[in-house]
């Protein structure tokens, strides 16, 4: 019986947070800092990112281990307006050196209304959504992007040079609908999606990827590099490239470091990866009374939950709805873990001389 | 002999700069505010935005003839915190007030590194780039997104709810390269396409458009809503839906103006439209020193430049290349107008009392 969402053990959110702090605190974090890889990890199982949060964890305990990542990073100022700060993230872990620029980032802009922090030196930094969601807990608009490794191909263009380059925005909730949350690549699809159906051994769907020799393939293990968002030129597959391309700009050029380009895959490297992160947020109340927001905010999430359903769909889900949907039900019945996973972290439990869950 | 690019008529830039100048004077713009007019919708001619330059410029001449659009608006503050500034429009030409806008934005930009500058009440702005291109003229990032009439179909919706919620963003250029600019509707093309389409009488793509009933059509005159970018749920529209939701965030909420389901599409309204905008721009050296940056984006442009063409292209071309070659061609040779678009600029001119080129 092949392994669905349906019959997957389901294991407790608190239990799996407990496990990855013992597991970052093994391989040489702060308490403060393996808790911050628990939240943002296992951030992403809550909120239904499969592809971001325990499967990953693996990769990024080994880097620590291995010393490929710095478990004490100096993250140091590389140059601060009142609005902005630039940052080097002295290749420390992603989600430490993220979580902190997006704080300084919402610090700025409560003094200025707006602000906008880059990185530099950094590495992979999980799921995006955990940062905006950051800015919106405090009732600000919050935005990021980041430079991943080169396996997307330009429009017209026979070579996989740009990153899947993501950018998440969410916008705080109202009085009754919860925030607004958009995460995505600006490829077709996330790199994450192909290896999904790799474990799951499912084909994907045409016009996602091309294979080694460039040529469309449906197979996920003969993928190899992935369209930007658009698909092809007439469905706009320009706009998707004109995005990638902007991220690398507000990320990697904006930050005085590395644009995808010069990144290696994570997964690949043994060296620095020298990943680079944008942060924005906007303070809602700088621009109208909270309360104005909140009610509007409200009508129009009711607006697009209202909106005719097409034929075979049940609703129109409003942008992060999905997200929302997921951490009601994770958290009240457990994270569902692909057996493959599970044994996974069983084994690095092991390695590292931990208890598991 | 249909009319082909090839053998249209070719104005020169002056001339119509000239002739669009004394339009705006005639229906009581003053002559800086017609100078702007000019300078937005003729700059679209310039770049090959051919949907938003001369063929609607009797749409803006009419709305003030008539009273719909103020011609001598007040733009109020409504409220400012260092790096931002909401503003009321007071139903001015969208051109005059997003010029404003822009204008105060770069300002403050230049003390805070980034600033963000939210419009209410406005109308039509025209093609967005020229927004983004004076934050570039100035060594800054610009980007501006606008709210527009509705006629969108969300992901998994059967009604025209939102907008094709445009957003442009560019990046100044180094030595030798120029500037990086996109500047796109969050729908799988925009409006004016269809327009273009209608004028040139010829198919649209499927996976572009629905007609009244909500079936795919390929026919220009029956399109009657389009889909987001992406196209269909597989292919990522939730990611177009989701920057098409945004797009109403940022500047329809946060300017406590009107999103795009509360406007009329401008064409079909005899009332204000309340279409409203965001701006920001981001200092480039607050972030990194700008011979830095200079170097850095010639060298990722050139990198773009030199990827291998996939078969039947001749190159790759960077996000804002193809506005610079028809920037090049049309101040050289002047701009080709459809013998249509001709015509009615005649007997506008005729209507005004005004010398035509």
């Amino acid at each position: 019986m092949p392994a669905t969402a349906e019959n997957r053990a389901r294991i407790p959110v608190q239990a799996l947070l407990d496990f990855t702090v013992r597991a970052f605190l093994r391989v040489g974090l702060t308490q403060g800092d393996a808790e911050t890889m628990a939240d943002v990890l296992i951030g992403a199982d809550i909120r239904g990112i499969d592809s971001h949060g325990a499967p990953r964890m693996r990769m990024y305990v080994e880097r620590l281990r291995d010393g490929l990542t710095n478990p004490e990073p100096h993250i140091a100022t590389v140059s601060e307006t009142p609005g902005t700060l630039a940052l080097d993230g002295n290749n420390g872990s992603g989600p430490v050196i993220g979580s902190y620029a997006m704080r300084r980032c919402i610090e700025k802009a409560r003094e200025n209304g707006v602000a906008t922090v880059t990185v530099r030196n950094s590495n992979h930094y999980g799921s995006l959504s955990y940062y905006p969601l950051m800015a919106v807990a405090e009732r600000f608009a919050g935005m990021t992007m980041t430079t991943t490794g080169p396996f997307i191909v330009p429009t017209f263009g026979a070579a996989g040079i740009l990153g899947t380059n993501p950018i998440c925005i969410a916008f705080p909730g109202g009085e009754r609908e919860r925030p607004f949350m958009i995460d995505m690549s600006t490829s077709v699809v996330a790199g994450g999606k192909l290896e999904i159906a790799r474990r799951e051994n499912h084909d994907i769907p045409s016009g996602w990827a091309l294979d080694e020799q460039l040529q469309p393939t449906t197979d996920p293990f003969k993928a190899k590099f992935l369209n930007p968002l658009g698909g092809d030129r007439e469905h706009g597959s320009q706009k998707g490239y004109g995005l990638n391309v902007a991220v690398d700009l507000f990320a990697g050029l904006l930050s005085g470091g590395k644009v995808s380009a010069e990144n290696t895959q994570i997964e690949r490297t043994a060296k620095a990866t020298h990943t680079a992160h944008m942060f924005s947020a906007w303070r809602i109340d700088a621009f109208v009374p909270w309360e104005q927001y909140a009610a509007r905010f409200d009508a129009y999430m009711q607006m697009l939950k209202s909106c005719p359903p097409a034929s075979g769909h049940d609703r129109v889900l409003t942008p992060g709805e999905p997200e929302w949907l997921a951490e009601d039900d994770r958290r009240a019945n457990g994270i569902p873990l692909h057996p493959a996973v599970l044994e996974d972290l069983g084994k690095l439990a092991e390695e590292l001389d931990i208890p598991f869950v």
